[in-house]
């Protein structure tokens, strides 16, 4: 067994206490003196240092609220890297803030991983507010669509008021134009009441560009490694104790002080660490233990685009023992099949058997050669368990990372859409819906930021232009610092309440009223038809589901039981604004059924009663 | 399972076949085109390119020991990266050479893994002449010392004719100074006949710095990671199929071509891999099946500073599944016990706790804070069997990055150096002696190079006379550069006919005949005292060890059983140059011995008749 990683009391950051006390801890081994400044009063107080690189201290008559930095050797004065508020932006001084709140979700038990289905949201464009209380007023409807659990993309305080959160600089702080703390217990607490579980997107593996004082503390990052978005985070060099540290209390606080019962942690591939106790193993059992104590299991989701199945796998097999990753290959077969894209990434995509493979297996390049890596990716036999693997059709990144960042709406025909809405939903996978992707939200999700700095807005407007320009387009760009850029991406909910918006609405509240049916365990079988373009998928004994990505009518036989079999969904029918089926709701197997599927279209077949 | 990795013919580099013809093939995806150019005739022939980057054709009239470069893109003339011969040195051309050899070692059967005793020697000074046949003289000695296994520092082609040989650039080619191809395949068939395995040492993690060519034809480094000797080597970014072909290919050759019993892999920890089927596993998987179909079993030895089991692990528990690793804790534990240094890396070291451990799991440090490292190091509960980690008390590293190179006959009196022996010989790991320590050897082994680039050798000068200067040396310093360093490190094997010298031989003799009467199991016991100095440890039912580090005499009661007991070995007796003991060879045990310990010594007691 590996020891506890728990960091001992006092707390990272600012804890107020009762009587108008407040104790301050920081990691500052960079530093041989640290004081608390209090700017409003010109207040300064020594902390005193421990051997380990900590400073703490109590002081005494501090208010919740009042604004403080840090100052380094009697010189440098910084705000706190454990900021949990920074009113005044990523600059500005750090404030005490009281996590501590009046919870109304006691009655919350929490969901096992597996009956999860996500919804992504970005909360600065989800609603015309742009704020926490802005999601709240959805919750019931998401609860009604099939939704089990809300996924927030990161929420940490990034620069200016409109960014996708990656580029967050103060870990612990919540964003101020999102509503800051209260905001997000608010709407945590809420999700709980609806009965929907909460997943917060975190960062750890790099820190933005702008408002970024960490350095100025501590050995946090490393030059021996580097990560695509700058600096990696020094997780296995000297001194890493406090890095692991200052992250791992940063999970523990979401955990405990706002009640999130998932992280959805942000590209592990660029957590580089070589220890032989890494970093995201001590991660997952501190999170493990805690949650036991808590009474209530919490999940780790690691985005990984390493295809390594010993991300999920416990310690004792060598693994990180994360509970779930994020697959990106279910979506890019999913992808380049419907919208027949083969260009980057996609270059390893097109042909059913990829999809095939995901569904069996939750990855479909296990071992193979990637045409698009120049290199075998992933492991040859490697198998993710159902609750071991988080899907989708759409994403942030899988729209946002568009040059105009168009959505399926734009992309697919209506027919289409409904059947990208079946493989997602239908899978045994647990699976992601993009926010606004259940109506067919129109506006695109492109990339915005509000750096503060001139020369880094500069630099982020010249990189996306250059990378316009090598995919070859000639077009306006979209500025990513422009307020209408951001504001574009603001969904527009009345579009649900008409026509397919509706239509498609009601198919995915179907789809996932059909998967709550079904067993959570891996397909019995799965089969590809690549000429007649029709993926068949057998769930349980008495579930096959037919997916036609053909553009043309196409045949299939199931081999099925002799006896009654039923359509228990079909997306051609009227009933959900498709052409119309020709298959009679009641089937009669004479140990096969024969079936004439529509172009783009998907079909489930029971036996009744028997589920 | 994984897919077998041995590559398909060709093989690369040049390969004679009957008639004069010859096969000729490299990696070279940068290049457009490669010609094979003969300089002594002026002929120039294409090669064929396939889609993997790999240009191949068969030539005729092709004679061994003609020399050739190849051509890339009409224009650069380069040696072949997997050239078996540089007669003219690292930036001459290469030279057709054929690997077939008259083997005499029919009868050699191998040895376990669990049966080395390795001996370490660096072919340019361990005789006058400094080459692979001035080793042979001197192996039926060794054997009679108790060696088992030979391992030979890198023998790669490196520049000049002085180096350690971890600046070697033709991964492929034997060191022409030491005697090329021929020269080392008389050494493992002398070796083989005489009974004796040969461990080679090869170095995968990095390529010298002087005369490698390597990047101009393909992506084998990659900017995204270091290591301390230079650019990286691309094992998990594009086209790395290539470069874990090169080094694959080249453990093969060893294999196959100079019947290698094992290999010693230089830092794998610098081998920065983060793929889901790692190179070294991949290494591992294609050495083990290799060995299977040639009859004999082949080993892995890594050199590991992460003190993780993983790497010896096997693929199922997430490991790489390499046989065995360098443990440099065992080393440091007693260094730093036997000298009292610990400064630098001894810092972590002194207590006998720590030898202890090392002991008992390998390692000493297995998830302990570091104070040089400054973090935790290793992993807690970790333990290797006997045979998984290969010891020493001195090797070329622990000796040779000494500031002046000095071994155990100079830092230590006679009576610890016959202590030190003990500590190596009779724990449960595989020991490993440096050349000459078996008889004290004064001779030092400093760091030489012989680069032919003046600015490099500029560079290494200043380098080391910082590293001097750093830890406070205002003395001369051995220039690495000049013909007398080199010669200073050359052994002296006339001392160990007299004398003490004589005496230690003797005792390391007596000390291996006993190691080999004992069983290759973790000791049953180990005990610290760390006031009195002594480690105890009982290896077998019948076998007890007493290690007194205590400058004084010391005390030591051994809990046996009733009954007699002798002195197996006691390294204070008079017939070792001891001072002479106090101990009766016949002992009488009443559940317990009561010993006085000599300082500096070793003591074995066993019960007679029952080993």
């Amino acid at each position: 067994m590996q020891e506890r990683a728990t960091p001992p009391p006092p707390r990272l950051g600012a804890t107020p206490l009762p009587g108008r006390r407040c104790t301050f801890q920081v990691w500052a081994p960079l530093a041989s003196s640290v004081e608390v400044k209090l700017p409003g009063s010109g207040r300064i107080e020594p902390l005193r240092a421990s051997d380990d690189g900590h400073f703490s201290g109590t002081l005494s008559q501090i208010d919740v609220g009042v604004e403080y930095v840090y100052r380094l050797d009697g010189k440098r004065e910084l705000p706190d890297p454990a900021s949990r508020e920074q009113a005044q932006g990523v600059h500005g001084p750090s404030r005490v803030c009281d996590l501590r709140y009046d919870w109304q979700d006691g009655a919350w038990r929490g969901l096992p991983l597996r009956n999860y289905v996500l919804y992504e949201l970005h909360v600065g464009t989800f609603s015309r507010a742009g704020t926490f209380d802005g999601v709240i007023p959805e919750l019931e409807r998401l609860r009604a669509l099939g939704v089990t659990a809300i996924e927030l993309m990161p929420v940490a305080q990034f620069p200016g008021a409109r960014n996708w959160g990656y580029d967050g600089v103060y870990p612990f702080a919540v964003q101020q134009s999102y509503g800051g703390v209260r905001g997000l217990q608010r709407l945590v607490d809420a999700c709980h009441r609806a009965g929907l579980a909460v997943v917060l997107d975190v960062v750890y593996n790099h820190l933005g560009p702008e408002g970024n004082y960490l350095r100025e503390f501590g050995p946090y990052f490393t030059e021996r490694y580097s990560t695509p978005w700058g600096a990696a985070l020094n997780f296995d060099g000297a001194d890493n104790h406090g890095v692991r540290r200052f992250f791992i209390e940063n999970a523990l606080q979401w955990i405990e002080d706002f009640h999130i019962d998932a992280l959805r942690l942000d590209a592990v591939h660029a957590i580089i660490d070589r220890s032989a106790r890494p970093f995201l193993e001590e991660l997952a059992d501190t999170v493990r233990e805690r949650g036991e104590e808590l009474g209530r299991r919490r999940y780790l989701i690691g985005e990984s685009d390493l295809n390594d199945p010993r991300v999920v796998q416990p310690a004792e097999l060598g693994g990180m023992g994360l509970d779930a990753v994020w697959s990106d290959d279910f979506h890019h077969a999913a992808h380049s099949l419907l919208t027949g894209e083969t260009s980057g990434y996609y270059a390893d995509f097109g042909r059913l058997e990829q999809l095939a493979r995901a569904f069996r297996t939750g990855m479909s390049q296990p071992g193979e050669y990637s045409k698009h890596r120049r290199c075998r990716h992933g492991r040859l036999g490697a198998e993710l368990r159902p609750e071991q693997a988080v899907i989708c059709i759409q994403n942030h990144d899988q729209i946002g990372n568009r040059l105009l960042g168009e959505r399926y709406a734009e992309l697919l025909s209506f027919e289409q859409q409904k059947l990208a809405a079946s493989v997602l939903c239908l899978s045994s996978y647990l699976p992601l819906l993009f926010m606004g992707e259940e109506y067919g939200e129109k506006a695109p999700f492109q990339y915005f930021i509000s750096h503060g700095d001139e020369a880094l807005v500069e630099a982020v407007r010249k990189g996306r232009r250059e990378e316009f320009a090598a995919f070859g387009w000639t077009g306006a760009t979209p500025d990513p610092a422009s307020v209408e850029t951001f504001e574009r991406c603001i969904l527009d909910h009345e579009l649900r309440n008409s026509g397919q918006h509706q239509q498609l609405h009601r198919w995915y509240t179907a789809l996932l009223q059909l998967r709550a049916t079904l067993p959570s365990c891996r397909p019995q079988a799965v089969m590809a038809f690549e000429a007649r373009g029709v993926l068949l998928v057998q769930r349980s004994a008495a579930a096959w589901m037919a997916y036609c990505f053909s553009p043309e009518p196409s045949q299939i036989t199931l081999p099925v039981p002799e006896g009654h079999w039923q359509v228990l969904l079909s997306s051609a029918d009227s009933e959900w604004g498709g052409p119309g089926t020709t298959i009679p709701p009641q089937l009669e197997s004479v140990g096969e059924l024969h079936l004439r599927l529509q172009p783009h279209s998907f079909l489930c077949c029971g036996r009744p009663g028997n589920e």
